[in-house]
């Protein structure tokens, strides 16, 4: 009989399961738990069998790119936002059908190397590819399922990126299982230490792998009408690399020179009001355009970190920048937005919930006292929020932040592409919205009671510290 | 051995749930399994784990609010549609972000208690809240996941609402649990007998409860800019009035008075057609109006009690209202509808089934012989169904209802905003499509009963009883 | 402890089928498994616990119906897309809500049978019925879930018919079972050898049977106002012919003759094209029409075996027609889409992935050696690929294509509406898009090498077969 009761607790942990439950009675702060490393940077995952990650269908990652990094060509089955917390560099994508738009003159490259040894087909032109992007600090990167990207480190300094990794995205039909295709090197042989990268059913441990790999020499060789030695290269088996390898020379890539500033976003996103503004005006000219000045040239990319762009601003107390499909409309396709937090000493962030979304939060710089409640009114979380982590707050769970004395800084991603968040307090709340005499019968309260609660609060979303802060609250921090 | 035997039948049962898949061989009629008991009416819920309740990804639930009783305001995250039985009231929600446009002047209440004692702060105005609405029998109202709402009797007598709760709408991204997050009062301590509202997965327990309990006392006071024991109300923690409380003053709020009579519906909607069709003449005067115009003033309400407003009339077998997205378009954001029936003495309703949504029928007033018929030609439903009962419709199976010697009333619940209906006898009817060869060939049957099958019921939907009916099935009636 | 570890594996198996994972590091061909008989024909099922067609969402399926043979009229809750492999025949839909259109006068009759018996109606009009479409060889044909159907074998040759089932179409809300309900006949009956037709559970068996077997005589009676045995002739249960039946007598059933040749469709579509525009011309034109004219007269079937249509050709290697919802609006209702290939021998299909969909190849004719990567870069498949075989290419994975000696034919079912391919070789490849130098440092190669890899290929999709294939693939196709 003591056989048949060793079975029940496997067994119950499989139904919990089973029933893809969320309990996340009890969430806790988020830190990276394997690495993986290569040539010229490394990446951090968070670990995805974390309930409260697999709840909101997310994984988490840290990638560092080492300066002249170039993080190789991939694509995967899962949507992606990435965040640049920190450097400059490159980042091209390939969309399918989209033609090769950045074009170089020859006399930019070294000789004529470029003039084909095949018969008849005699190229005098430099180098062509598709659209290059410049990012930096404080963009959001939006990255399509399916499409390959890669990343370079054209900067001084690493070039640091966050980024949510959402295999719950509507274009994924197979599991949740994040499938990452490199199209070059052999990822898995080059990192050190846990170089393998387990997917959220902890049994399958999938590898970072280049899919060329999958193939015959035979048939590459056929495909690309080159020599085996090349086809061998392309599949890349005895590269030692990594994913992120260093290059050797300056890269030569074509793309246009941006001024330094604030400038280049607004007459970027100019340029696109135009081309909007262009195709209402008649629909005829649009159709001559073909799909491609639509899909083609979609901007993927969005500055939050500028403080003149907060959505939400209160010079006591913080700022609070929003990105959603509506400002940058690839979002829409993701199924992701993100927010940028600032908050000063002691400001508070007012309780609030998203009614369409979870968010993870990333901190960035500082820390918080952050609470978090659940359905039953019950305390999920209360605890601090360092540098580096991350907290996912479930959809419809109420939030409290309080930064710390040094102040807070976070990235929010959010699964909606246009998160709807609910405040409880200060003005357009929930408790604004409620008749006086509602307030006074459901707390048991007097009409002034009911007055205070409404309208004591003045602020909206971004609190600053009020004087009861001085007293009650300065206690917490001292004990942490 | 034995041991292991012992574990098979659990197991079996696991796999069962894991497939999700649906047998559905023996469908029957669901009743309330539990109630939950506050100081001024109570609420019954229908088991979740119902596998028919399961599959259509719904619960059930019944609201009895007694005069002067307030339903605490909540939020919750899943779709609802409820229907009036009974009675009358105020329903307020409140939505995110949208404007307390319903204002009182100060004359309306005792004295100034209302201008704040904080300095520099004088409020002369009364009070302001978000938009109120009336219900009273009849009345469909929808209800968005994650906005708060309250609900209070004005009528004399009970006021009986049901609802049907549909986790599986599409902005609910956690699980098949429900959740309900009360901004008030202490609810699990207010009920009486099975007072804790067991979830979907049967282990999981969880209770009603007051978000707000999850925070910290000083958190809350400094989030509000008020006392310790305002704060402590608002938690609720010594309340012990449960989730509906009796309002001892008569409650003031602000709302328009609305004449008797079935002209304000009619009026109403006149003005929504005239906001949209402003709205059309130019998309200039929209932009100036916002987003508020839209999402703030939607319509959440209709009735379909009138017989006036029926879309399948027939003078001596009874008649069907159908509410989907076209005629109250918040429909198409629960992905939810609702018909509403009456069948005379011994009228049929012909066999049909849902191609694209379940059917969750309750039943108002009388009863009905029904039989519904599953996809091995099974008969999956054969019995008798009564006020107070609610009985499950999957998708494609078909049904037919046959009302009892005190005729039948019922409401249905439909999972899809805009339910199509495929009728399997009468005038556009699958038969009435077919050749009249194909119906030939396919019941080996001759030509001048080919066209019995097709052109004999001439109604539609709504069958009057036939001579046959006199003859044959009033036999059932007198054995049940 | 011997006893729990037999327990061990059978809750591993549980656990991998829970966590609906998808392993897929070893497709294989899949050929019909089990067959229903019928009397004028058979249906063949793919064995649908497969993990590559579980993971697809989808089901496979070949209907032969021979020289007269009548498919009974039936639903089901899965978006099917079919092609006509061989023969041509009619096929009726009843869509719910559409008018009888087709109209015979009372002459084309014998006698007047059809003047009803029942006093006071007379009816002298002939047969009416819903739109009769003619199929033929090359044609995809959509199901949509929900709506009856039935085919007719009008030719003089056995009318086959592939098919994928999509149980994962977005209208289904019940579980993954296809479920398929016939109104005439007694399927299950009729059938010899494996005439069960078992369900994605394994365990669960359900059985094509009549719907109308699932209701009471009486009952029947009163909704057709029929006599008994009229309603047992539409229970079929006496019925012994299967799902196929034979049509004694020539079917006269009525629609349009069409002319041979080619022109018939693009004479429909033009059709289509002006009831377009006249609907954009002025919009209250459509408000006279109703819904009728989009939804009851929707094109279901388009021809894609005309080479003349081919949306990839090269004169050196074959072609590639593809069908989505741009030419085909039904398609994005069911979530599917089509392509038709044709490889001349020894000629090759680029390396290419879909990003949003599976595909479900199907060989015509000839044979192909096919390779598979997978996201670890891993060989999932590599083989040989021949007439009547099914492979499931998941998305996201590579696969390359190769023609045999006598060159390949197939059609391809995509999951998706719009299903979206990547090219890894080739004009417009993902390689061509990609900057030299990122080519350079990725593979570790020269520039000169980095031109080879994006240029030596000039064409695109479809490869002619190079001086490669002669020395190397040549003996692969000697060794099978």
């Amino acid at each position: 009989m003591e056989r048949f009761v060793q079975v029940i607790p496997f067994v119950t942990t499989l139904w919990k399961i089973i029933r893809s439950e969320c309990r996340l009675e009890n969430l806790h702060v988020l830190e990276p738990s394997r690495r993986i490393e290569a040539e010229a940077g490394y990446t951090e995952l968070w670990d995805e069998n974390e309930e409260a990650l697999t709840c909101a269908g997310s994984a988490f990652t840290r990638h560092v790119i080492r300066r002249n990094g170039l993080f190789l060509p991939s694509y995967s089955n899962s949507a992606e936002l990435m965040y640049v917390v920190q450097g400059r560099g490159l980042y091209g994508v390939t969309m399918p059908g989209c033609p090769e738009t950045y074009q170089s003159d020859e006399s930019q490259f070294r000789g004529r190397q470029g003039t084909s040894e095949r018969e008849g087909v005699k190229r005098f032109f430099g180098d062509r590819h598709q659209k290059v992007r410049e990012i930096r600090e404080g963009d959001i990167v939006a990255q399509i399922p399916g499409t390959a990207f890669w990343i370079h480190n054209k900067g001084q300094s690493d070039l640091v990126l966050i980024s949510i990794i959402y295999t719950s995205n509507e274009q994924n039909q197979l599991d949740q299982n994040i499938r990452k295709f490199f199209l070059a090197g052999n990822p898995q042989e080059g990192s050190q230490g846990g170089r393998r990268h387990r997917t959220r059913g902890s049994q399958q441990e999938t590898k970072y792998g280049n899919v060329f790999q999958g193939f015959d020499d035979e048939l590459l060789q056929e495909t690309f009408e080159v020599e085996s030695d090349l086809s061998r290269k392309v599949k890349g088996e005895d590269d030692r690399r990594g994913h992120i390898v260093e290059v050797r020379e300056e890269l030569h890539i074509v793309h246009p020179m941006i001024e330094e500033g604030e400038g280049w976003e607004e007459r970027e996103r100019e340029r696109e009001r135009e081309r909007g503004s262009s195709r209402r005006r008649g629909s005829s000219s649009q159709r001559q355009n073909g799909a491609e000045e639509t899909l083609c040239t979609m901007r993927l990319r969005e500055n939050i970190d500028n403080p003149e762009r907060a959505d939400y601003y209160n010079p006591r107390a913080g700022r609070i920048t929003t990105l959603n499909s509506f400002s940058l409309p690839i979002l829409s396709f993701l199924q992701l937005s993100a927010e940028k937090g600032v908050l000063y000493k002691d400001a508070v962030v007012a309780p609030s919930y998203y009614m369409n979304s979870h968010a993870l939060i990333y901190v960035l710089r500082g820390n918080a006292r952050v609470q978090i409640a659940g359905d039953n009114g019950q305390s999920v979380f209360d605890g601090k929020l360092q540098e580096n982590q991350v907290l996912v707050v479930p959809q419809n769970f109420v939030v409290i932040k309080k930064a710390g004395s040094e102040g807070f800084e976070w990235v929010a991603f959010r699964t909606s592409d246009n998160a709807m968040k609910n405040n409880l307090a200060g003005r357009l709340s929930v408790i604004r919205g409620l008749p006086e005499d509602v307030l006074v019968n459901s707390y048991g309260i007097s009409r002034d009671d009911a007055r205070k609660l409404k309208y004591n609060r003045e602020e909206l979303t971004v609190f600053s510290p009020s004087s009861r802060s001085a007293r009650g609250l300065r206690r917490d921090d001292a004990a942490n």
